[in-house]
């Protein structure tokens, strides 16, 4: 598969996601995933399933995530298959409250996604999701590496 | 693939990621991902192909991490096709630093790759890794879907 092409693929499934979240609709953010997908969030839980993965949701969208906007900051592919492909997803999040109830600061993070073809439709099969600790971190290992 | 197929393919790639960071051997570690892999580390570094993965972690093999062991502490899998599978781990590491110097308290974390075959054999073409943070913020979302 060409990159435009993967890209494509990528750019539809990540549209779905971010329009989802911002609708704080459970139900479509499901639906960007395959029928036995699985995801896992920031914290290590996981949901199995494209019902599971709704139920999952529904209730965060009316709590923690009920004010939170997502945006896609960039987009990488990588060609695995002619019919899988590995996305990762740097995003930013804003108004959103952490679990215990607490407004969440800006957010930074990467979701990573195994999107895949069942020969009629593209879908999101397996989703992690990783918050980014501030650029200290990464800055202070890079001297490391550098010298 | 069955289970067990996906499970031995598994185990065999974190078996040479955790040994060879149990050793600090750079090269050994990169030689588990295949020559045109991508590795995303917690902070959302990313080095790409086999070489840049070993060069990207030999100085912090030396630095950060010379004390450092890693233990995988549970292995799920999922069959993408019969020639790729995502495997997640669970891992725990003690006596790392942090790249400040610091002593870096037990971490818990995840691992996820994508597992290809070439035909001859199985390699890793990505992997993205995660910290978890405290189980209060995953404890304190269930309660959020719960009610």
């Amino acid at each position: 598969m060409d990159a435009a092409k993967a890209r494509q693929v990528a750019d539809q499934s990540v549209g779905l996601l971010v329009d989802a979240w911002n609708a704080h609709d459970a139900d479509a953010f499901a639906q960007a995933f395959n029928d036995d997908a699985e995801f896992t969030n920031v914290f290590g839980m996981t949901a199995f399933g494209r019902d599971e993965i709704g139920q999952f949701h529904a209730p965060i969208f009316q709590t923690m995530f009920s004010e939170s906007t997502l945006e896609a900051l960039d987009i990488r592919t990588k060609t695995i298959r002619g019919d899988v492909i590995a996305v990762d997803v740097h995003w930013a999040m804003r108004g959103a409250r952490d679990p215990h109830g607490a407004p969440w600061p800006e957010r930074r993070g990467l979701m990573s996604l195994v999107c895949t073809n069942d020969g009629e439709h593209w879908g999101i099969a397996t989703m992690h999701n990783l918050d980014l600790p501030d650029t200290a971190m990464a800055q202070a290992q890079e001297v490391l590496q550098s010298t």
